[in-house]
């Protein structure tokens, strides 16, 4: 028997284990901040690390990029972000609670059991829909808002040393366009041939509104995102593989099916630029939530930054000399976000045969902080259990941990995923041999030392 | 007969292989910032694994964090970047010019073959320097100077809707303040004992008067930076530990013993709370640089997060129940300036043997982009070729080229550093084996197809 746990259970133990911690928490934090403890920073890498493997190191096709945060302003202006990267606001003018529109109509169907999807409504289309239902306001129960407004959600700061609109600039909402503006100088020095495509994993910052659901929706956030060009005419096939191909890496990583749904956009929902869209929907223990955005972006933003940049973007087929603006193909993923669905996916409290009960997270062992935990049977054994854990921390990472029971101590390893506890007891000293117990079976096995490495490598590998 | 790159020759090569762009380049740039291309990405990843592997995960004393770029401001009051984090900003009232005082005045005594270091000078100390020694204008030559006026050298945002001070935050100036504010959350979280640090990689924002010098000095950079806490008494124990560990890493990947030199702070440049201060130079093609700070800052900053947050910092130590807030030595060192670093320290032009001459990066195979690059010799062997490359990219980062001569073929591969070349040729459909070039002697082995991976494994670890 065993039950998932909820986003209270799962944020307490977070916290307690040194996965996730409030941001900023000595000084009360701030909004919706997180930070990675000795155990999240782990996994939070090893998920960046999986995904660079897939879409960059065994790809034929892609290579990487990690481009700058701060960008030439007329960069935002070029990707329409300057001019239409908004949120809808709305106050309640009673308690003064402020709201996103989309959300509030969204929120307000979800909980009658219906579904409707508000993306590219304007303003006026929200207020009808609001006044039609007489949506109140979930906190005070009032209905008496504010107009609706919008809200450009990029922070802005100020280089140089005077605050006037010369040296305004944004931090980026999005490393797409990092990839976008640096397409010729990489299709030139990597001398990659169509299709082919640049990946990116980095910070971006969005000042929303109403942040929340843990680390799901905060300001600043991590994307992995590919920008994969192809012929015009091609893309709907190489949306297709890398549909396919991600789909491939979230399940390959344990994600269970029951848990992952691929929603397409309708053409209703679709931008005006895109041929295709679907949106990959993990089921939070809060509700489906986006978790992957795969859209086939046709050649809208190559053809806005050689408009505003006046520079040629145009790529030239070395075998028919033909010329053209390339199509893309763009998977765009959270990390943060993929991060949360995994610690969902992966967190479990087991009822055991004898009576007890653990808390365990089965993540993939590829993804999972620590490899496998020393343990030391007795203090006595310290000295062995020292030598063991430093050979093989210099390939992966080991925990070490000589206090408590080894009940105890299977039990805390469970609750932060890693694989495997290796045991050193008496017969190790005589025998050279160790116990490992498996994390999801709880079955132990007898192994020699000089094989435990590459036991553990082969169990671990992604 | 070889010989290093100067400055120029090394941008131009970091551009043209696909190192360094400069940022934002189709919109004119943006001040000193810079991309990093598909070579730049892996050799800058590169440095930040080989950093985490031994500060982390080698390292039976160190846990890793990874928080947020956007901090509660108060963390940096107590912190002493609101008060105190200020560049001295003058200007030439001829010219126009902006000049950082301070600089100024180092530049001027370095022309003349002095050394003076302004660290800690009031501005009237700086003024009346810059009076007695009557320095020009470097740009125009007048000497008609505003006064000093101190900047903030933090990036300034609102979050949120209103842009009242409210809700004034700042791009954090570094990531150590993110690891202080953790400090008793990881160490009961992780059930550490003093002595243990916390490392954490990550980017800051220092809004600099005069960014410069290629990668070198920019407004977004990235640091590695660990603070390890220990017994106070015993903190210059440790800080001679940390001095000799931070040496053997870069040494052992390969800086030249003559490009690095160690100059401890004297008592007069020592900050008020440090017992010891050591500044790891390296010599770039401008000079000597500072490039890793190590520092005892003894309890000066968790006292000042405990004075302004009310929370006990203190720590218990288990065996003696002795309270006390501990010492703190903290090595910090820039990503962006090392990686400059290992461009500098590897690039040669190499005169050769039979008059040609080669470009060659000779960086540590651990942090070269590629570990090896796949050559078929002629368009007949792909298949094969191809099929091999397929193989390693499932271990490393591999290159594939099939495009001109073989010895063209060598010498990109040696622009970027990749240390072994592996040809497919006819005999390979026969025998099963390739020919391995070395990229520092050039020698030539034959080596059988299943020994290739173990082969270039064993000499890219670090």
């Amino acid at each position: 028997m065993s039950k998932e746990l909820n986003m209270n259970e799962i944020v307490s133990i977070c916290k307690m284990r040194g996965i996730i911690f409030p941001g900023s928490e000595i000084y009360g934090g701030l909004a919706n901040s997180w930070d990675y403890g000795p155990i999240g920073v782990e996994i939070k890498n090893n998920i960046k690390k999986m995904w660079w493997k897939k879409f960059v190191q065994e790809s034929p096709f892609n290579v990487g990029i990690d481009s700058a945060i701060l960008m030439n302003p007329k960069t935002w202006e070029a990707s329409g972000h300057v001019g239409g990267f908004n949120d809808p606001l709305m106050d309640c003018k009673n308690c003064k609670t402020r709201y996103r529109a989309d959300k509030l109509i969204e929120d307000n169907a979800h909980a009658k059991g219906e579904d409707v999807v508000v993306d590219g409504w304007e303003n006026e289309k929200m207020l009808a829909y609001i006044h039609e239902h007489q949506i109140k306001c979930p906190n005070c129960g009032a209905f008496d808002y504010t107009d609706i407004r919008q809200f450009n959600l990029m922070f802005k700061t100020f280089q140089g040393v005077t605050e006037d609109s010369a040296n305004q600039i944004y931090l980026r909402p999005e490393t797409a366009q990092g990839i976008f503006v640096n397409f010729a100088n990489i299709q030139r020095a990597s001398r990659k041939k169509i299709p082919f495509g640049i990946a990116q994993i980095g910070k971006s910052f969005r000042n929303e509104i109403t942040p929340g659901n843990y680390i799901f929706r905060t300001r600043e956030f991590e994307q992995m995102e590919l920008e994969f060009f192809c012929k015009p005419g091609e893309d709907l096939e190489w949306f297709d593989y890398w549909k396919n191909y991600c789909r491939d890496w979230i399940l390959g990583l344990g994600i269970k099916e029951e848990n992952l749904r691929l929603r397409d956009h309708s053409d209703d929902e679709l931008s005006h630029y895109s041929n295709a869209t679907t949106d990959f929907e993990f089921k939070f223990p809060f509700g489906w939530g986006e978790l992957w955005g795969i859209a086939d972006r046709t050649d809208y933003d190559l053809k806005q930054h050689q408009e505003h940049s006046g520079k040629d973007l145009k790529y030239t087929d070395p075998m028919t000399n033909e010329k053209y603006v390339p199509y893309c193909i763009e998977p765009s993923l959270g990390v943060d976000r993929v991060m949360l669905a995994f610690l969902c996916n992966g967190f479990e409290n087991e009822e055991l045969e004898d009576g007890d009960s653990r808390t365990v997270l089965k993540i993939h062992p590829a993804l999972s902080s620590f490899k496998c935990a020393i343990l030391p049977l007795t203090k006595k054994l310290k000295d062995k259990a020292l030598e063991v854990y430093a050979d093989l921390a210099k390939e992966f990472m080991v925990d070490y941990d000589e206090a408590g029971s080894i009940g105890k101590r299977y039990r805390r390893q469970d609750e932060i995923g890693t694989p495997y506890c290796v045991t050193i007891d008496f017969d190790t000293l005589e025998d050279n041999t160790v116990t490992i117990r498996d994390r999801d079976t709880m079955e132990q096995i007898r192994v020699s030392i000089d094989e435990l490495s590459s036991y553990i490598k082969r169990s671990v590998t992604y």
